[in-house]
């Protein structure tokens, strides 16, 4: 390590943000598909053309509670003069076997039933006296209560037309039609649609999980006592939940203390139940950075591509950050700076669409939009530098407020945005009333 | 049961979307708060005003990896003519001993780190040689490599004002301030700011638990082999997805055979799980409509209010629909159709609201925008219902296109849809061209 003074100084390639995402989007590779339930699917991606099996509806169905006839009984009926009909029993839905109906027959049948032989449309409930012969009804009685309903006679008081109220098999989707393109994401309707073609389980790719430890020997649990010189860990607890936010399972380690060995042990640990690691602080020119020091021991070295690289980013907050993989899976491992704003910053811009793209989404980025900067005076930002401002965006006006300043420190401020304002490297000023991109967080 | 018939033909009052979801509104009360983990917090309402018990930061520190240093001993300092100064230690975060800085000393201090006592500014290592004495420096060499370079000598090369590097004590929130105020939605920059300030538990309306259950002895779990007249379950799965998407922990029961007395075993069993029960099928005029039986066995009908009650909405699809409340907790039910296109439109209508009820949130709606009809031809819509259609929605050209027909069995549409075009009661048919209302489905 006594080239330890060099190596920093010899990173003076400053990455410009694109490029450092660019590089992070090059590396991270969607996880390999995996067959998963329905419902253990929902959110992922589909990774297979989905193909009907079965034609939807796979029988002639009724459309309508109310009774199977022959067209040819029922023409003419009115309620003065009705069709009266003789009830051959019931159909219900999932019943095995169907009565036959016959001329002068019908039978009394549920929406969702199979039309029984002989029978060509349906005649609503609403349409007949339900078999109690007092005029037209609303409904049937239940079966429990009166079972003889089944049988006897009916008054039709209106025709149908062939087909009337019948859902005809395969009328929603074919056997062989394609049901869902494979780049699908999964959502409820899309879950209805497979589970209604039969697919009990279905090929995605699934989420990652995603290890998020905090670095720094002043952190302390929230519910703690702070002593002297401590803080509370809040990197560990925001980005965990901005993982799941993304579409991760994350698994928050907490903190670990500035010691290189221990971090060390604990990133190998964590190995094994990681698709991707993100640690917090730890990253910059400091003499405890211990993220930096341990991570040149993880990566192999012997692997082109392999390894963690530390840069310096033209980017305000956030400059300090790592990027690479590390162990026997080439495990990617983005290592964030530890200040709460410059990490959840370094997260939105970084982690998400790593998450995203690992998850094999096609659109990774959040949704960005312009806005008229609302300020009471002009915004600075830094020569060549990306800066990134928490505002708040009203979509009405059309306008983006800053909250807080641009202290990176301003984790209240931050809690208090849903967008970030960017100003671009070639821009130090920008005065109230100018159109600037902006970040919706949603 | 022998006024069966009468009581269904009894409820002759059709009821408007918009009387019913009222009448859910009224009923469904906002969950009780509990205390929970602020992980387990995500996504959860806020019920308190949450006060900022210490100062962040808690101590003035520094925002630079660098040296502290009393303002007098670098005036005027340059390359040409440094300040030399002798290194007195190291100040790491979390440490808990500080040196001294005297007059012409200086503490190598790292980011986060407390300004120790004596010291007025931080020149960050940027500015120095680092101990080096070799020109300036671009880091620092980590201390475990070499420990000796928390002693020697250091040349800093620029002068500091009073305070230049140091984050003051409370600069981003002052102890007593709020933090977060009751009804704030705990995404993970309000979880950040929870752990800040030390918050290891807050008080939030927890998750409803939602029990999901479709009925029809028609239904066959998706992967298992379908016999005549049977149909794969889709409703349990589709909407225990949409109850999740929602803010839910939903549990999926699956389908139930119509027997009125399993139904109503099923259901008295899932009570103790549940804030709010959902079930599909069984709820219209059919014989075998068990939903509708076995649910005026459960209802509380000694308590007034409670009890469900089988309504006809002036809508399509979607027109049977139960609501009420069961059991002695008085949990709400909402009974939907049994189509799986109705059930899923009446869930976005009716249930996802109810769910956001329960959960405190302020907003329970989806979002609706204005959009222009896309369509070969003129949309019918029956006179006096409100009809829902599948459609899919162009932000960019503000238009939305209808995908499928009017038919409410069709699931493989709705897979494609992202909005629902809705046709008011007293419309009948929509010219192309025309401006239409529509859910974003999101």
């Amino acid at each position: 390590m006594s080239n330890a003074a060099t190596r920093v100084t010899g990173q003076d390639h400053i990455w410009s943000v694109s490029e450092h995402l660019e590089d992070i989007l090059t590396t991270v590779r969607p996880l390999e598909p995996i067959e998963l339930h329905l419902l253990d699917a929902q959110g992922c991606v589909l990774v297979e053309d989905v193909t009907v099996p079965v034609s939807l509806p796979p029988f002639d169905n009724s459309s309508m509670d109310g009774y199977a006839v022959r067209v040819a009984d029922v023409s003419g009926a009115s309620e003065e003069f009705p069709a009266v009909l003789t009830v051959v029993g019931d159909v219900a839905a999932g019943q095995a076997a169907q009565p036959a109906v016959g001329p002068g027959q019908a039978a009394r049948i549920m929406t969702g039933a199979p039309l029984p032989p002989g029978a060509e449309a349906v005649v609503p409930v609403e349409w007949t006296d339900g078999g109690l012969g007092a005029g037209p009804v609303s409904g049937m009685r239940a079966h429990s209560a009166a079972p003889e309903a089944a049988y006897g006679r009916v008054h039709v008081y209106r025709p149908a037309e062939a087909r009337a109220h019948v859902r005809a098999k395969g009328s929603d989707v074919k056997a062989g039609e394609r049901a869902l393109e494979a780049g699908t994401v999964l959502g409820p309707p899309q879950i209805a649609l497979l589970a209604a073609i039969g697919r009990g389980t279905v090929r995605v790719r699934p989420r990652p999980r995603v290890v998020v430890l905090s670095t720094g020997s002043e952190l302390v649990q929230p519910g703690e006592e702070l002593e002297d010189g401590q803080i509370y860990d809040s990197n560990s607890f925001a980005l965990t939940a901005a993982a799941r936010d993304a579409g991760a399972m994350a698994y928050r380690v907490g903190a670990v203390a500035d010691d290189a060995d221990t971090l060390r042990a604990t990133i190998e640990d964590q190995l094994i139940r990681a698709d991707l690691i993100v640690t917090t602080g730890g990253v910059s020119v400091g003499a405890y950075d211990v993220v930096k020091e341990a991570l040149s021991y993880v990566g192999d070295e012997d692997e082109a591509g392999s390894g963690i690289e530390f840069r310096k980013l033209a980017m305000q907050p956030g400059k300090p950050q790592g990027f690479g993989s590390i162990g026997p899976d080439h495990t990617p491992l983005l290592a964030l700076p530890g200040n709460p704003v410059s990490s959840y910053v370094s997260f939105e811009l970084f982690v998400r669409p790593a998450i995203r793209a690992l998850m094999g989404l096609a659109d990774v980025h959040r949704p960005t939009t312009r806005a008229v900067l609302e300020a009471g005076k002009a915004l600075s930002s830094p020569a060549a530098k990306r800066q990134f401002l928490r505002g708040r965006y009203d979509a009405g006006t059309g306008t983006v407020t800053p909250v807080g300043g641009a202290g990176s420190h301003l984790i209240a401020a931050l809690a208090h945005a849903d967008a970030l304002i960017v100003i671009p490297e070639d821009t130090t000023s920008v005065e109230p009333g100018t159109e600037v991109e902006v970040v919706l967080l949603g």
